[in-house]
């Protein structure tokens, strides 16, 4: 099968129109026809081979919403016609400790659906049917698209942390990731705090279910909250003050950060220690989780908020991207 | 009441004869005849004012076993004649969020045995009641100091981890508090990897119970370890090569430290964010936790290793902590 794409070939490259033979389809696979892909910050990273390890062509997309339009012999759970979601996984080796324990995306030869593979800005994409997540009914295909990365990746660590109604929760960069969270904590039945550096937004992230915005350009707003949070996400990857967040949690509280800073954060003892507080990470989720939540989503009609561009026009969709004025998530639509 | 004391008057100056009268007893308060002391590496800290929270002169000490002589009218759980132990904390305010919820250990107000008090290397000293925790009965009254403080520092953290016993586990610095930290993880049936930059030590590693014993001046055999351990307690106080201990961290696993390790610790979100780890820390615990930890330690057998010295030849004994030869915890006796 061919596939028609958009792919950029080099760092700063625009995408241009592509096209790849698919190799014929295995056991376990399953291909899926593309209704629409949003974009993500990491398809940018990716293009601009910011992390080491792009392989050009690339053709970006990973927040996939398909029709499944033909299946390998051997796989499960979904069929011919199924409604799916494809993320930034799509391949993990289904028999390591991580995958036979429920966390695929642990696995130490997980695929990214963007790095060695083929993407979502094309008509057509292939997944290991384990990470061709079904689609609840209900769900709203026009936005569903985000929640398969930026989505799950807020999700999950929301799971792990334990967060619990009665919490006090933070949340750092209110754009494509942090406006799910605030959703997500919003329907958690926590009070939520919202770290902004965009004064403009306020409005809209009050309307998105935050308590109160904490504008994070001015320490004494940050301070007048100190020792008070259980639980911080960020979803920023610039360096930041750690110090003055871990200082903004209460006693036993975490910090969770899932944005891809490159410099190292500077962690200081002391305020692990006397605080019992913690710092952690996490990528994404597993399918089970990714379901999980998708579940969730309809039950409480959370989704992002979304623009639509046509796929032909990924290049001006980008462009707007890196204007940083996205409100709040970009969908390409075929 | 008139106490005999050591004491030092500034920082790098050795301990001479000191003597204080107490305050008028307060309605919560017990005064401890103290039996003997353990000495902490933190003593010396404080002695210096490595943390720059010392007041002058400063009575160290604060692994203490003794018996009650006297208590006030509002004192709770203990009474005249019973034996206690005095650890790092000796009052907090009993009334805040984190006392109420049994975190007295996080009371912003919790008082330090030898910041603004006076501590253990004397005949007497005084605690909130809730602070002198009760000994059970059959504890080795020689040994059970060093409980008090390294004990409880690195018992702590194995419950707030969740450690279980199937998981593999590592203690990096097997001095005052990682040989108490191995003796535990033994017992609680954990694979139990010591971290050790002292080869001469290895046979008596292994006898604490220790699986395997990796020497931590070779890259090489951290590196042979990779991916596999579910936590990693960190007692010493000096940098490490952060990230080589989170990737032997196995998916999910958990990173705590304990040392007071002054410069901020330069963590990768990489590995954080890949591996769904995390890097905590606390101080001591609870004076529930303390008396749960004591009762474990009857149960099991449990002490450190110590030395003794009379308590009038503390600064021989001091020097000896000094000199990095103490196997592993000195007590000194009055």
């Amino acid at each position: 099968m061919k596939v028609s794409a958009f792919a950029s070939h080099g760092p700063n490259q625009p995408l241009e129109a592509f096209s790849y033979e698919m190799r014929p389809i295995g056991p376990e696979e399953v291909d899926v026809k593309i209704i629409n892909c949003g974009i993500c910050h990491s398809d940018l990273s990716m293009m601009n081979n910011d992390w080491g390890m792009t392989t050009y062509p690339i053709v970006p997309g990973h927040e996939i919403i398909g029709e499944v339009v033909a299946a390998g012999d051997a796989v499960k759970n979904i069929k011919l016609g199924d409604k799916v979601g494809v993320g930034w996984y799509s391949a993990s080796c289904m028999s390591c400790h991580e995958c036979m324990d429920g966390a695929h995306h642990l696995c130490s030869s997980v695929e990214f659906t963007i790095g060695g593979r083929h993407g979502g800005f094309a008509d057509y994409v292939r997944s290991h049917w384990s990470w061709a997540i079904p689609l609840p009914d209900g769900i709203n295909l026009d936005k569903a698209g985000p929640l398969l990365c930026g989505g799950i990746t807020v999700f999950n660590p929301i799971l792990l942390a334990g967060v619990k109604a009665t919490d006090k929760v933070g949340v750092i960069g209110i754009g494509g990731l942090g406006h799910m969270a605030l959703k997500f904590l919003n329907k958690w039945g926590c009070e939520v705090i919202a770290f902004s550096s965009t004064p403009g937004k306020k409005e809209s992230i009050l309307a998105m279910g935050a308590t109160q915005v904490v504008d994070s350009t001015k320490p004494e707003e940050l301070e007048s909250i100190a020792g008070s949070l259980n639980f911080i996400l960020n979803t920023t990857n610039v360096t930041l003050d750690w110090n003055s967040y871990l200082v903004a949690l209460a006693p036993k509280g975490k910090f969770h950060n899932v944005g891809a800073v490159l410099e190292p954060l500077a962690i200081p003892a002391f305020t692990l220690i006397m605080g019992e507080k913690s710092v952690a990470g996490s990528p994404l989720g597993s399918p089970a989780i990714t379901k999980t939540m998708l579940e969730f989503c309809v039950r409480h009609d959370i989704y992002p908020i979304t623009e639509e561009f046509p796929m032909k026009e990924v290049n001006e969709a980008m462009a707007h991207l890196k204007s940083g004025k996205a409100r709040y998530r970009i969908v390409l639509k075929n």
